[in-house]
C-alpha cells in the first residue's frame, strides 16, 4: 500500500509518501509560500532534490503540483495517481470528539469546523487539504491522525484547568496537548525496547522548535505540558511556555498590549529568542554561550531547567520512571541539553553516561549508564509513519 | 522585649503582642471591615475574647482602638504603650530590593512606594500601617519582614519567564514568590529536626487560603510555585494557580471578559471553589466528596495532584530531599491531601505512614515511616514569631 501524507499549514504544505508495511519512503517534500508566490522543494530517490518556483495561489494549485511531480517530473516516483492508495492527513486539533485516527467523511470535517475556535490557524488549513484530496483524487479513503488524540487518555485532575468548571463545560476549556503522534511513536518504541512489559512508566520528551513532554502510563498517556493551545509548558523556539496570569496582566497593562498581542509576545518573540536576544535556533544560542554570551547562557540553562522540572513532576505522577526518552531536533542532537536534564536525577535513578550521549547516531540507542535503575533513551521520531500506519490499518480494516 | 506585630490589609488589620526571646504572645486580633463600620476581635490570656464594634473610618483609628484596647480595656495587657520596644510590620512586595528584613527608613518607605504597581492592594496598606505607628508611637523603631525576601536567593534560569528579555529589565517582571516567612521559618525547623546538618534538601508546602511550594537548598530557596503575583503555582481557596495564557485569551473571548476582569476570576472564583461550585473552604469539599459530589472528587484530586506535581519537579531541582514538609490550614489540618500528595512517591523515597498522618496534634511530628529513606514533617508555621524575632534582631543590633 503507498499513503500519500499531507499537513497542511496555513501558507505551507508538507508530504511525503510512504509504504508503511515497508517504511519505505518514495518522495518527501514541502510547499512554501502558498498565496505569495509558490516554492516546491522534493526529494526523491537516494536524496536526489528537485526546486520549483512556481505560482500556488491557493492549497489546491500546492497539491496538484505535488501530484504532478510525483507522477511526471524529473522527479517522478510513480506512473500514476492510481499507485497512491490512500491520503493520510495530519489534523492539529480533534478537541474531546476525537481520541484515534478516523476515515474522513462529511460528518469528520463538520466536527472538525466545530473544533476551528480551538484552533484558528489550524484546523482550516487542515480541512482544506482533506478537501481538495477528495476533489483531486475522488474515491480514494483519507484518513485524519489528530495531534491531540494520543492525550485523550489523560485523567479528569490532570486536564482540568482550575478556573470555574463551567468554562470547561461551556466552552471546552481544558488541557489537550499536541505533538500526540510524536509522544505516541516514541513512547510505544520506548516500551519496545524496555525488558519489562507491564506497568511501563514512560515519560517522552518531545524537543524541537515546539516542545512538550508527555507521561505515559502501560502505553496511555495521562499527563502533557501544552494546554488549550500549545503556548503552554515548556520554554520553546519562540513559545514562552508556563507564564503566571498576573505576569500576563501587568506585561499588558506596562506595554499597552491587548490580550492578542501579548498571546503574538508569548507565540512568537519569547522563549529562546526572546531571552537569548539572538536566535529561536538552540545550535546559535549554545553557540553564543560558548562565546560567553550570559544571556544565551540563561535561554540555555532555562530550557534544561524546564524541562527537568516536568520530569520530576512526571516521574512523582507515574510513582517512578522506567524510561526517560528524548526526541525531536533538539532532544536527538542536543546532548548538552539532555546532560543538564539529566544533571541531579540521580535520586530518580536516572543516570547518564557522558559518552554514550555524546556519541553521534541516527539510531534509537540507550544512553543511560549501565547502572542506572532507569533507562535513558534517544529515540527518532517517525510521526509520519504513524500518520501513514493509520491510514493503512483504518483502510484495510474498511476493505475487510 | 516586647514586640508589636502588624499585618495591615486595605480593610482590615491583624496584630499581636509577642516576646519572641520566650515566644509569649500576649494578645492576638484582628481589625475587620475598616471604612465599613469596624469589629475589632481581641484575645488574650488563656483564651479571653473581647469583640468591640466601634467605627473605623480609617487605618488610623483602627491602631489606636488596638493600642487603646491593649493598655486600658477589660482586655488589657500592658500598663502603657511605652511597654512596647519596637513593631515588626508584615511587608508583602519587597521586589528585588529587599532580600530580608530592614529598619523602616524614609528611603525604605520610598522603595515600597515604588514597588506598588507590583503589589497594589497590599503595598500600600503595608505601608499606612508603618505610617501610622510612626505617627503614634514616636521614636519606636520599625522594622519590615517581606514575604518576597527568602525568595531572593533564587537563582536566574529559575525566576526568569521566558518572556523578552527586556520585560524583565524594564518592568521586573520575573518570579517573585510569596508566604516567605513561612517557607523560611518552616524549613529551618526542618532542618534542626533532620539529622543531618550539610546539602539539606528541604520542600516546603505552605497549603492554606493561599498556598505555595518552595524547594530549600541549605537553608536557601532555590524555586517557588507563586510569580510576580500570588495568583501562580497551586490550585488554592479560589485562585486558579498555573493556566496557559492560551485558555486565559480563550476565556476572555468566550466570555467576553477585559483581561482584568479575568484576573478576577482566576483570583475570586476560580480554584477549589471555581472546580468544586461549592466551597473555597476544603473541609466543606471534602465533606462534599464524601457524600458522593463528583465536582468536589475531582477538586480534591485535582489539589492533591498538583501539590504532587511541584513536589516531583522540586526533588528534581534539589537532586533528592531529605523532608517534605507540610504547613498552613490545610497542610497541618487535612490528613488526606496529605495521603493523596505522598501517595505514589515512594520512588522518591517518601513512604507516608498512615497512622501518624491521622493522629491530631498541634506539634511538629514526622509522618514517614520509620523505614523512609526521607522524613515527611507536619511543622505548624508561625509567621509572626519570625516577624517578631526579625524585629528583635535588627533592633538590637542597632543598640550595640
Amino acid at each position: 500500500m503507498l499513503v500519500f501524507i499531507l499537513n497542511a499549514g496555513s501558507s505551507s504544505l508538507k508530504y511525503q509518501l510512504m509504504n508503511p508495511t515497508t517504511k519505505e519512503v518514495l518522495a518527501v517534500g514541502l510547499c512554501e509560500r502558498i498565496g505569495i508566490d509558490g516554492i516546491l522543494k522534493h526529494e526523491f530517490g537516494e536524496g536526489q532534490k528537485l526546486t520549483l518556483e512556481i505560482p500556488m495561489p491557493t492549497h489546491k494549485e500546492a497539491i496538484e503540483l505535488v501530484l504532478k511531480t510525483l507522477v511526471e517530473s524529473e522527479g517522478k516516483v510513480i506512473n500514476s495517481i492510481d499507485d497512491i492508495d490512500a491520503i493520510g492527513h495530519r489534523a492539529v486539533h480533534g478537541g474531546e470528539e476525537f481520541a484515534s485516527s478516523v476515515m474522513v467523511t462529511d460528518k469528520v470535517i463538520a466536527k472538525m469546523k466545530e473544533l476551528i475556535p480551538l484552533a484558528p490557524l489550524h484546523n482550516p488549513a487542515n480541512i482544506m487539504g482533506m478537501e481538495i484530496c477528495q476533489q483531486l483524487m475522488p474515491g480514494k479513503p483519507n484518513v485524519a491522525v489528530f495531534d491531540t488524540a494520543f492525550h485523550q487518555t489523560m485523567p479528569d485532575y490532570a486536564y482540568m484547568y482550575a478556573l470555574p468548571h463551567d468554562m470547561y463545560t461551556k466552552h471546552g476549556i481544558r488541557k489537550y496537548g499536541f505533538h500526540g503522534t510524536s509522544h505516541y511513536f516514541v513512547s510505544n518504541e520506548a516500551r519496545a525496547m524496555l525488558d519489562k512489559k507491564q506497568n511501563t512508566r514512560i515519560i517522552v520528551c518531545h524537543l524541537g522548535n515546539g516542545s512538550s513532554v508527555s507521561a505515559v502510563l502501560n502505553g496511555k498517556c495521562i499527563d502533557t505540558s501544552m494546554g488549550l493551545t500549545p503556548v503552554q509548558g515548556l520554554m520553546m523556539g519562540t513559545r514562552a511556555g508556563d507564564v503566571g496570569a498576573g505576569a500576563i496582566s501587568y506585561m499588558m497593562s506596562r506595554e499597552n498590549l491587548t490580550i492578542d498581542q501579548a498571546l503574538d509576545v508569548m507565540n512568537k518573540k519569547s522563549g529562546i529568542l526572546g531571552i537569548s536576544g539572538k536566535s529561536s535556533d538552540l545550535r546559535e544560542v549554545l553557540e553564543g554561550m560558548q562565546n560567553g554570551d550570559d544571556k544565551c547562557r540563561l535561554a540555555v540553562d532555562m530550557v534544561a531547567y524546564n524541562i527537568k522540572k516536568y520530569v520530576g513532576a512526571y516521574v512523582a505522577a507515574l510513582d517512578g520512571v522506567d524510561a526517560l526518552c528524548f526526541t525531536g531536533g533538539i532532544g536527538e542532537n542536543a546532548a548538552l541539553i539532555r546532560e543538564k536534564v539529566c544533571a541531579g536525577l540521580d535520586s530518580m535513578g536516572l543516570v547518564i553516561d557522558p559518552v554514550k550521549n555524546n556519541r553521534r547516531s541516527r539510531e534509537a540507542r540507550d544512553i543511560a549508564t549501565n547502572g542506572s535503575a532507569s533507562r535513558i533513551f534517544v529515540i527518532p521520531t517517525n510521526e509520519e509513519f504513524v500518520i501513514a500506519n493509520d491510514t493503512f490499518k483504518i483502510v484495510s480494516e474498511l476493505q475487510k
